[in-house]
């Protein structure tokens, strides 16, 4: 997986935390490796601690892609509004991301599995360059990208087997309100697979022609909504890499199945806190609960 | 149950209709009446088409508790705005509506199960006491009662076993942002059942302390929402009046998935068209597909 690292200070009606470990990369991988091993290929400054390298190392992520550039990590500043829906950004500073231009190793290349965070869609194109006929390569994107870029996003699109995208974006990109409609435009510029991801109103799946609409987890206290939608990603390809074949509904509701737990595991605390002392055990159990409370008999 | 009934004037970006069958008795009679038989008990004008009434009548709706006042029959007039979330009020004209007085004759007080419509408080108050004790009541209720008359609006909650709202409801009622809580808090003025619709988020029930999170059924041409809640509470609601235990989780989960797929069939067609033409058939076929897309193997 390729994204970004960085140090968030974020504040919400729970509490605050101050340069804590946090980007698309750390999220995602934090999830994803619950269910394979993950390579992370991202950069970070001078400044990035080492506790944070380690704790990641202890959780199945493979860090050698992850570069040391002189200067400071990627640092985010936000809040959240008592509803913790939409973030409020104080400050960003790029930092070393601002350079950022991934050059992937032979053991990045042979990697069957790729996903691109939401960075550039042109260094999302030239990670993809340089892997080695991948089985499945995912990607994400935001509305900066859509609106400066669309056209790079596009091709990049035409060479995905699945998006990832939110509700927004999706209106954005395709320029239809109805999901279902979007999705199918989406589909026809390239992803066999697209998912919608809805924040506390859960997420859809596109796939052959269906849709398939899944609730959010309740949560009864949302401390940090940061990164969810990552974590889902993670959740999510973690499970399709540990899976001998995408290419099966079932497989793909228990992605999104997966994906939904472990974002609902995120919000619960700050930074990747609770998805960082999250057990198997743990996991599967609100897994195999959530499944049930879906199951109508 | 005990609803409005009125002629509706509708605008949306799919078309517009005029004076056609509306109100909340009307929707969900229309829905509930695909399972059980429907006693009606509301008022129009002496300018409400005869042609409504057979429609109705056909549909195993009894409309002897329909009284006809001098007067016109309550008219509503709206639009919706391009995501078809929101109704923008144009007019309001409460007509006989404004003197609704409910009067339940000895076959409507003998009703096992009542459902009270978003009136005043006060008067879902004097039906509850005109019944001959129901074996379940459910209500519905709306932001201006909760604003205007609160303490009636508890009271009635003290006797009723569930309560159907909307998420922003929940919220103004308990003063309480998270619908856990907020449930919690419901639960704590009465209802053993609380329903939280959300709307195309799906809905929510709480029941014996545990939540279960339902989706929307994906909808590719949302044409007209009006209704779609008293919809949803009528497909809940007729289900449980024809099951022979509602103290049963199963139970009360295939009820919201009925309540879904009629609200689902209610937003593709204006007024009650859609509902009016729907077939059993249609129905199972559309519930079992819902359920199915749900279960995770």
């Amino acid at each position: 997986m390729v994204g970004s690292v960085a140090l968030d200070s974020v504040k919400t009606v729970y509490g605050r935390t101050e340069r804590a470990l946090g980007g698309s990369a750390v999220h995602f991988s934090m999830s994803a490796s619950q269910f394979a091993p993950v390579k992370l290929v991202g950069v970070v400054g001078e400044d990035f601690p080492a506790n944070f390298r380690r704790f990641m190392n202890r959780r199945n992520i493979c860090l050698k892609g992850m570069q040391v550039m002189p200067g400071k990590t990627f640092h985010w500043k936000g809040r959240y509004d008592r509803g913790l829906k939409n973030a409020v950004t104080i400050a960003t500073h790029l930092n070393v991301f601002e350079y950022f231009k991934p050059k992937l190793s032979d053991t990045h290349s042979a990697c069957g599995v790729l996903f691109l965070a939401n960075i550039d869609p042109d260094l999302q194109w030239d990670v993809l360059g340089q892997m080695d006929k991948p089985r499945f390569v995912a990607c994400d994107t935001m509305n900066y990208w859509i609106s400066l870029k669309k056209k790079s996003l596009v091709k990049l699109l035409s060479k995905v087997n699945l998006l990832f995208v939110n509700e927004e974006e999706a209106r954005q990109l395709t320029k239809e309100h109805n999901l279902i409609k979007a999705a199918r435009l989406i589909a026809g510029m390239g992803p066999q697979i697209i998912v919608i991801k809805r924040g506390d109103s859960g997420s859809m799946l596109f796939y052959g022609g269906e849709v398939i609409s899944m609730p959010a987890r309740p949560i009864e206290k949302v401390v940090d909504p940061t990164g969810a939608g990552d974590t889902f990603a993670g959740g999510f390809m973690g499970y399709l890499a540990a899976s001998p074949d995408w290419r099966n509904f079932n497989v793909l509701k228990r992605a999104m199945a997966y994906g939904t737990v472990m974002s609902s595991f995120s919000v619960e605390d700050f930074s990747v806190k609770r998805v960082g002392k999250l057990s198997k055990a743990d996991m599967h159990d609100r897994y195999n609960k959530y499944v049930k409370s879906l199951s109508i008999q």
